[in-house]
């Protein structure tokens, strides 16, 4: 067996068996398979596809490529939520800590930016000495004493994952179903999770653009898991626009610091962490109905209980809790460019494919792996969706990069930033749905995996 | 501009500037983009395409990733041959000094080990102490001094091209049109030729298996050509059997002395000789017409002066010539294996795919960029094509790796390379079609390149 022929038959259509998936998964997990081939296989995967049967044995090879956590002793199933990426995406700094105030344990392993979106580490560790390198004992003591823990791929969690997903993001290898399932699905299982959340975005900001193929993602998703032994939930969410207020690491950790305090919380940020929340508290078996999980979701919420439970977490991963408890002593742009409306309307939100674009441009994302990133770039929101806004209102304020990283004038910079501000002309009806779209349900009684 | 957002176009099928595409190349050559994201965007281009003024432009921007050298000041345009890759295919070692010896100058740059075909560098290699890293400097020297040089690549000709080249081969992406295209080209280019001669395999044993596909990539290199100022003429050659009597590095050298010498040269090798030789002294200005070149390519051989050119060449390069002069001293494998015909009939002669297949595994060809190879492995065919064979009669010999490199036992082995023989039933009528199936000729009047 050798990689070249393996890419040359996914490059031709032709299927691999699961011993030839696990050769390259373990090729990649041991580096004994140069990253240039795993890239020309990759490219191949996402333009010819994978089958069903090819995505469940790439997941499977990437669970067996290293560890399995087990928290098979707790009371109730390890839960989790994942996103497909958005910008502006918060919604784990909120439903961890409040599903684990409820009391399901979340071992949430997360990952950093990839394309135009952000990346849950890459925003936590904007909080000083905040670690996400957790190994599989302190994440397996984290989640037993605290409930829960917000961690990176431990180097032997699922390790083939960790080096597919960075040569992925910097080979615009993203957007494939079959990779992006696996990539989920196989970290999730190695940290032991039985029962999973998804959240998957759709809109001009997310990678799927297409409700169509949003949806086939949340099938192949729930499908998938199913054969693993993993209770599953899809969500289709709405993302055109920034989610939240704020996109940018230190800012949107100050954002879900606000909203768990009860400051200010955007109703869309409410909305989905809720019923994401609700989703993990019914699926872990805590809750009768998903609506039930809402409620105690909610209860954790009001309670402050959810808040607690962040800083607990934070501290327990080294961060300096004295940035959060007073957020002026976050790491912050020094300087900031406000942008206005370029015309009266109702305010709908900021183009969120086209600023996480800037932010990543900037410093704030990454354009290859293992770039280094600056925590203080990003966008603020400062008009209100929904409300009327008139010309010259600020609608936006840049958090900018140092002066040296900047490539164009702030008259440039204003002029390209006022394109992302969306407004319906005054008297137009512009589609109001929900931030939920739709829901694609586990399947009813899901069987163990394969092996 | 960034490679990221450049891989995701071709990806997605969109068309890439001139400048755009320049920016990958001078990132290859330079090494300033990472040979994954290179993999990833040749993937895709394979997958997706280029379009023709891509391709020229493609072509150009390798030309212009390093120095190029000049033969304007000799008589007659510089010359070149180029085959598309074959089993068995020594061509060059016959039709460089035969074309040297009319009086044509050739400055023939040739590449390395591809898939399962070998690679006329590493066949040269095999004579002891034969250079092929030839500085711009010494092929010009000896070009003008001897007429002839067979060398590869400089760092400073086409280095882009080198890089691309050798990534293609250990990541499957070899039989891409526009990147052939591009390859062949950009290396002849920079090296000087304005009159090529084309070999396009057809066959089994060819990069393109079928007729239409060979025809196309002839049609785009004799266009692309001629954008560059390169009169071209593309002949499609039948690939489905070892060409000439051996295949593999060392029986190569040794099989094209000998047909040099004139004690032994198959049909198919000397009709190919002569026509892609006549080609050259007609493209090159020096015959009126292909067919008076190919009296004069006639002439050369037997005056036996392509054979003095080849050993002057090969003495010029530090070869030992003693070891040309006695064949005998060549490296040679201490094992072999004789390979009966398993049935009577008319012997048509070896698969050459399956043939090079084995010999690339066997350590005479390259699963990876960089490997070194084994000269002396190879397959020789002992029985004539077109004659009667009888069950039993041996039909080929086995020159086997070192006893460590064999995976197989002898009997599994003759098993396996019995396969290779092919005969037609006796009384069939196969289609003897000659080894030239066509001709693509050169616009009439080549055009100034576009820069």
């Amino acid at each position: 067996m050798n990689a070249k022929s393996l890419i040359r038959r996914t490059r031709d259509g032709e299927e691999l068996t699961a011993a030839e998936i696990a050769y390259l998964v373990h090729g990649a997990a041991d580096r004994s398979i140069p990253d240039y081939q795993l890239t020309a296989w990759m490219m191949a995967v996402y333009l010819r596809g994978l089958s069903e049967r090819e995505t469940v044995d790439l997941t499977l090879a990437m669970i067996d490529s290293g560890d399995r956590l087990d928290f098979g002793g707790l009371p109730l199933a390890a839960a989790d939520k994942h996103s497909t990426g958005g910008v502006g995406d918060k919604i784990s700094f909120l439903v961890a800590p409040l599903a684990a105030a409820v009391g399901v344990p979340v071992p949430m392993i997360s990952g950093r930016s990839l394309g135009h979106t952000g990346g849950t580490l890459d925003k936590l560790e904007s909080i000083p000495g905040c670690r996400t390198a957790l190994s599989a004992d302190e994440i397996v003591r984290q989640v037993t004493s605290l409930g829960l823990c917000l961690a990176g791929q431990t180097d032997r969690l699922a390790p083939a994952d960790r080096v597919l997903y960075s040569l992925r993001d910097a080979a615009s290898i993203v957007e494939s179903l079959p990779l992006i399932t696996a990539s989920i699905l196989s970290k999730k299982a190695a940290a032991g999770v039985r029962a999973l959340a998804l959240d998957v975005k759709v809109g001009r900001g997310a990678f799927m653009e297409s409700r169509e193929r949003a949806r086939a993602l949340a099938e192949l998703l729930v499908r998938t898991a199913d054969r693993l032994g993993i209770r599953a939930r899809a969500h289709l969410t709405s993302m055109d626009t920034v989610l939240g207020r704020t996109a940018g690491n230190a800012l949107e950790i100050a954002e879900s610091v606000r909203a768990l305090r009860g400051e200010a919380v955007s109703p869309d940020l409410q909305r989905l962490t809720v019923v994401l929340g609700g989703a993990m508290c019914w699926l872990s078996g805590h809750s009768a109905t998903p609506q039930d999980g809402e409620r105690a979701i909610l209860a954790a919420w009001r309670s402050g209980a959810g808040y607690d439970r962040f800083l607990r977490m934070a501290a327990a991963q080294g961060g300096d809790t004295a940035c959060l408890e007073d957020l002026s002593r976050l790491p912050a742009a020094r300087d900031r460019l406000d942008v206005p409306a370029p015309a009266a309307g109702r305010f709908l939100g900021i183009h969120a494919r086209a600023a996480g674009e800037w932010i990543t441009e900037s410093g704030g994302g990454r354009l290859r792996a293992g770039e280094l990133l600056d925590p203080r770039v990003g966008v603020e929101v400062l008009a209100t969706p929904g409300e009327r806004i008139g010309p010259g209102d600020p609608a936006l304020s840049l958090h900018l990069p140092e002066a040296e990283r900047r490539t164009s004038t702030d008259a440039d910079l204003r002029q390209r930033a006022s394109a992302w501000i969306e407004i319906a002309e005054d008297g137009a009806d512009p589609a109001g749905s929900g931030i939920i779209l739709e829901t694609v349900d586990p399947a009813p009684g899901p069987e163990r995996p394969p092996r």
